[in-house]
């Protein structure tokens, strides 16, 4: 914080809370703010509601809980006394941080992620651990998938989402973050919300799931076909299998996070298919499932020893299909190392 | 807004953007951001890569999607154009206004509830309907509830939890929003997070929970008793109820919003546990769980015919046990219309 010029950091919603003190602000109307000065100790202002909730560490943080008819912006703006310099935390509601800019007019404002994401990117080797063992356990549906005991045929995007949710829970998740099921051309839409359009045969699936264990995210991607796929979907999924592979490969100690984007973009932009790979080739993840690094172009930063993020290009084409294969790699001096495991080869599924 | 002063609206996350557009922004690094000005046509700055979750209505609002190496802020900068009175959503994240405020260094900023939530804090027929229907659903499961149909003893916090947002959902909800389990001394903390404390005989259990259904939300709360109440938990639940009932019969279009915590409050003061109410008594509901008009010291605002609120006072006494009754309220001028219906007396199950 001294070196980056931030006399107090504000944390609200988000992960730097919880990274920080165990504890995760509810989003709620009621403002719950971490302010962690660099030269005091932390107050946590916190509802008094739900002061109950908190776990006291007095050596890290005392609590300063707010009652219904107290000013929590007020409460903030005290603690924050003559500090001028101030990082908030990114997912911190604008309400709050409009009331804040009104009782500290002449404070300065700036991102909390400036302090936190840095430290938060590289992971120890216990966060790895997490990590590791969160991918396991979404691996563990991925090969049910992929070995066809996910029931596809027949049953509408949103059931086969729901089972893929239990499956996860079943596999150990306390949280289902998401789980993606976009059928046919539902599956252009990298984002698709899973509706009550039913899977037929002869159509790819895109599922992209992940969920939180022990606090840490998961996220993959499988595509599978039921049926026998047509040429052309063979030869878009062989390309996107080796962008993939090759960029996993790429993503060494050193290397700009924006070059491990390029070497996917590259191969399948070599193969005809530029326009059809419409996003980044992946983020960070840790306790947020999109955090520091993002393999975008633009982003020259180094990957760096316990850099954790995905790899994971999509070739879509409108109106037909879609395609992705995502895994979480961490960049580590002996070479990337990725945690999902299962196969990347086209399965074919009910044929 | 020109009433207001406002030259354009910017909507994020929360519930403004979909009561305009029925479209939810996803809470995530990429910004999604519908610039409505008071002078012109309203444009949506979606992710590419969400775009075609999109329902565009070219009457309503055009889409900008934007690519993966543009710069949001920048497009919606381009937007607001001139303009320099804004407005923007409570629940933008904070790292979107600091960059906007940088993009645009000559704009003053407001909340964008100043616009939106006096207009849908009062519900037309439509929404009071989908009000009553989420209540019905949610009262269903507080039945079952009362009935002893949900077995509690013997069972962990977060076991009954579960089952609970299994039922909501069999009963209509599309989400599960919240199912609060306070067993025991957990009862003293409102927003207590159901856990792996084992719920035993002669216990109070504070259940507290909602969803949403066809887009609006539900929220009740019913207090049972695993065993024979002693005199001491009956008289202070008699004195919950009589004010629960009394703050209702106060909630009459015109009385200011303050009144009605005054009513429950005076009530549960008299009794001597004025300092066990820790919380206000109640919220507004709808397409949010908690959203204007908040019944709360402080709040003037009159009650106007469509309000919808929540009233659920509660007396907790620490480490011991606590007791909340919550029903959601309709303010109309033919009187407060309860849209929970299930029993408000002390319901002893499994005795």
């Amino acid at each position: 914080m001294q070196d980056l010029g931030v006399d107090a950091l504000l944390l609200s919603l988000g992960a730097d809370l919880p990274w920080l003190t165990g504890y995760e602000a509810m989003p709620l109307e009621r403002l719950t703010m971490l302010v962690l000065p660099v030269d005091d100790g932390a107050t946590l202002v916190v509802p008094a509601l739900e002061a109950p909730r908190v776990q006291e560490r007095a050596d890290e943080f005392r609590l300063r809980p707010w009652g219904e008819t107290e000013d929590p912006v007020g409460i903030v703006a005290a603690l924050v006394g003559p500090r001028r310099r101030l990082a908030v935390s990114d997912r911190t509601w604008a309400s709050f941080l409009l009331g804040l800019q009104e009782a500290l007019p002449t404070a300065s404002w700036s991102r909390a992620s400036v302090v936190t994401a840095p430290l938060r990117a590289r992971k120890d080797a216990e966060e790895v651990a997490a990590l590791r063992a969160a991918a396991e356990g979404a691996d563990r549906v991925a090969t049910q998938l992929l070995a066809g005991d996910i029931r596809l045929i027949g049953r509408s995007e949103s059931e086969v989402s729901a089972e893929i949710g239990q499956r996860l829970r079943a596999e150990g998740h306390e949280r289902v973050n998401f789980a993606i099921v976009g059928s046919g051309p539902n599956g252009a839409s990298p984002h698709h919300e899973p509706g009550s359009r039913v899977i037929a045969a002869d159509e790819a699936v895109v599922c992209d799931f992940g969920g939180t264990m022990a606090g840490y995210c998961s996220d993959t991607t499988r595509t599978v076909f039921t049926g026998d796929p047509p040429a052309e979907f063979r030869e878009l999924y062989a390309v996107l299998q080796a962008a993939q592979a090759a960029a996993v490969q790429a993503a060494v100690v050193g290397t700009p996070c924006e070059e491990v984007d390029g070497v996917a973009r590259g191969l399948i932009t070599e193969a005809g298919f530029g326009d059809r790979f419409i996003h980044r080739t992946g983020h960070g993840i840790g306790l947020e499932e999109h955090e520091d690094p993002y393999l975008v172009a633009g982003n020259r930063e180094a990957l760096a020893p316990g850099h954790a993020f995905s790899v994971e290009p999509g070739i879509y084409v409108p109106g037909r299909f879609g395609a992705r294969i995502e895994d979480i790699v961490v960049a580590a001096d002996a070479g990337p190392e990725p945690l999902n495991r299962t196969s990347h080869d086209l399965h074919v599924v009910e044929a």
